[in-house]
């Protein structure tokens, strides 16, 4: 958009980006940001508390990678999204964050991890209590579906948008990674089973973002088969990042409490490899990721700026 | 099916049962138990304790009431249901048995109703531990919109399927039942807000399950209107019901812990009413249901016993 953005040196993306990834980034959070405003129930909707939970874990904070990736392999895919295409895509990429914001409040509970901060403010069941956190997150789970039944494309499109969400978060995805995750205390992890967990807990979702994009502009096998190895590499790289972030950055940098795995012994990248060889790996799967967007060429630039995003984030 | 069933007495329906009601909700409790045994995934695929924590909550127990009422509605509407159609009716009896069950594993949480016994046996947070039982509830959820994506009929029944479960369950629906239910500790509502929180808590799914069995057979807005009226009044009269026996019938025969609503100090029916009014309540309730499902004619006959069997149960 504007001319010094043409290719401002600060990423190592195999194509220039037209415009910086982090003001698109940026941009992307402020529209899904806008559109959960709309459609999240008012706070003077009963039950009140109830609805103040629920926009409390979801507006105004967040990276929204996983809204990025529903836009960013749309554009991928297809070069002109028309309006109902884009009507479709706010929904998926609201759907893909209430999924996420739910999982990051049941994640904080007592009986799981413990936090009692998230998102550079306090944990859900800090600020409302347990019991309300525990239902802001169930009733967040419906509100993503109830979204996509609201999608203005062929219901063929909206019936695989439904499985591929679905899967991707119940008992063998986001759930079932979670599930590991507990089982995962004490170190016992290998590498195998570290990366098969993490694929379960972050990857899944990451993936379905992508596959949601997809699915929306009706794209082909090919380019649905590029974007999984892509998403899959970028969902590994992100967990990796996280786990180096956990032991190198701050609380207040992550928004989180930072050094929780190394109390917990969680097995972690940095606990398997060092922070060294856990970083090389990230940059590894970064190519990877990169790598399977050269099909999409220029139209997969934001495919390439979100692996940056992802791989020198610090926070 | 055997002669005597004809007319039994036994209830006090508008038209004959051609089958004992009892077999009838037997018979569709081991269906849909049958359906669930092959479709959850089993206790053998990892992450093999959150499975058989979703097998537990799930097969074996529960009268079924909501899944009756998908077939009920469904023959209601349509007098021959085809493969496809039964096939379709499989899934959405499945998907709301396990909302329900879901919802039950959430609400044993000590966060919660902080109970130790239901369906007869431990609560799954007793046999698997807080973190895996709010893993497996919150696994259920999607299981039961996979479920859907797989039904064989139109697309845009699917999405319509999806839609009205949905809605049913979030934060206007049994999610926001739940909420209002946390608040009532004190015994401070009204009869009609009370009202208000069980249509939520227990209507809403109920009113789903029905729906549900109609959107499949494709039938008319004058036939779901008639099943609207039908499931929100029997809903109701289900919890009355279940108010009553919690103050009049013993653990073992409830397979939950009786005489708990008192001891919170909730508002129920029978605080606000007395247990003979509240009685009366749910025989008057019972009769606006059956009334409703005067148009089905003689196809309305299950929906009429499920009636008779939610207001005389014991348990």
């Amino acid at each position: 958009m504007m001319p010094e953005s043409v290719d401002n040196g600060a990423h190592y993306s195999h194509a220039p980006h037209t415009v910086p990834i982090d003001d698109w980034i940026t941009e992307r959070a402020q529209e899904v940001d806008s559109y959960l405003q709309k459609m999240l129930p008012e706070t003077s909707v009963e039950p009140l508390e109830l609805h103040a939970a629920i926009r409390w874990a979801s507006i105004g904070a967040g990276k929204r990678v996983r809204a990025c990736m529903v836009y960013a392999a749309a554009q991928a895919c297809q070069a002109t999204l028309d309006t109902n295409v884009q009507q479709a895509l706010h929904r998926a990429a609201a759907a893909v964050e209430l999924i996420h914001a739910y999982s990051l409040i049941h994640d904080d509970l007592p009986c799981m991890d413990d936090d009692i901060m998230r998102r550079g403010k306090a944990a859900t069941h800090i600020e409302f209590g347990e019991a309300m956190a525990l239902l802001a997150g169930d009733a967040m789970q419906p509100l993503a579906f109830e979204g996509f039944s609201e999608m203005p494309v062929a219901p063929t499109l909206v019936v695989q948008a439904v499985r591929t969400l679905a899967m991707s978060i119940g008992s063998q995805g986001m759930a079932g990674g979670q599930a590991m995750d507990l089982l995962s205390t004490g170190g016992k992890l290998d590498e195998q089973v570290l990366a098969e967990m993490h694929a379960k807990k972050t990857g899944s979702l990451l993936a379905a973002s992508a596959q949601l994009g997809a699915i929306i502009v009706g794209a082909g096998s090919a380019k649905r088969e590029s974007l999984r190895t892509y998403s899959l590499a970028i969902g590994l790289a992100f967990q990796v990042v996280d786990d180096v972030l956990d032991v190198t950055a701050p609380s207040y940098q992550l928004g989180k409490t930072a050094g929780k795995d190394v109390v917990a012994d969680k097995a972690t990248y940095v606990s398997l490899l060092g922070v060294d060889s856990a970083t090389a790996l990230a940059k590894q799967l970064h190519q990877t990721a990169c790598d399977a967007t050269i099909s999409f060429g220029r139209r997969g630039e934001h495919l390439r700026g979100l692996a940056d995003f992802i791989v020198q984030r610090t926070y």
